[in-house]
């Protein structure tokens, strides 16, 4: 794993907290991208070489929706980066970790991602991205 | 801020949690460290320029052993690694965020730290950590 891409925070409101993260970074985000399959839009901000990502439900079914009805607003997930994803996920699959996708899905920000079961990594939940290399 | 510093993440058992992120990376801890005063132990994992923290209560009165009562196993805070902490006290305190260290204090690995409480920040405790400089 090369570095952590992004942490992904689950919010009520994009509009809100896109201005809280801007007085806390001392600067605006840089994009704002739906991700309708998942039912999120999602906001991007840039931390040096990191990305935080926030997340707001756009229906009641989105994952976001119920992690904001159960936990509230926080950290939602942790995502790092990876070379070959389909390798990485073969290699956590045989060391007993739980992949929630065994085939990588698109997601937001020009990525293939795979997430792991926080119950397999001490409850965090994980985002194993690769970039789509244009 | 400079970059994702480093993330930390509660758990019950250092020992245990050693052992999965371990496989997690492909990669032991590079050093443990025991902070006495805030009553835990901590381990330390580089990924790329960030790092992973786990935090381990060595006692009932830790603020982790509170957090495990709480939430369970999980992501405890996201750090930000800045260059003059002191000015960043002041820039986010002026910008309504709840500072809940207004002098910062000494921290694991070598960095002086300051929290933001969670209110002020939707619900993501942040530290704000400066390194020491020899």
């Amino acid at each position: 794993m090369n570095k952590i891409e992004h942490i992904g925070i689950a919010v009520k409101s994009l509009e809100n907290s896109n201005e809280l993260f801007s007085k806390l970074f001392g600067e605006s985000h840089y994009k704002i991208e739906e991700v309708a399959r998942e039912g999120v839009n999602t906001s991007f901000f840039k931390v040096g070489a990191n990305k935080i990502e926030l997340l707001e439900a756009t229906n009641e079914d989105s994952p976001i929706a119920k992690f904001l009805d159960k936990k509230g607003e926080g950290i939602h997930h942790i995502a790092f980066d990876v070379t070959d994803i389909e390798a990485e996920i073969k290699r956590l699959k045989n060391e007993g970790f739980k992949v929630l996708n065994e085939t990588p899905k698109k997601g937001a920000d020009n990525k293939l991602v795979a997430f792991l079961h926080p119950k397999s990594s001490n409850g965090v939940l994980i985002e194993l991205c690769q970039e789509i290399k244009k």
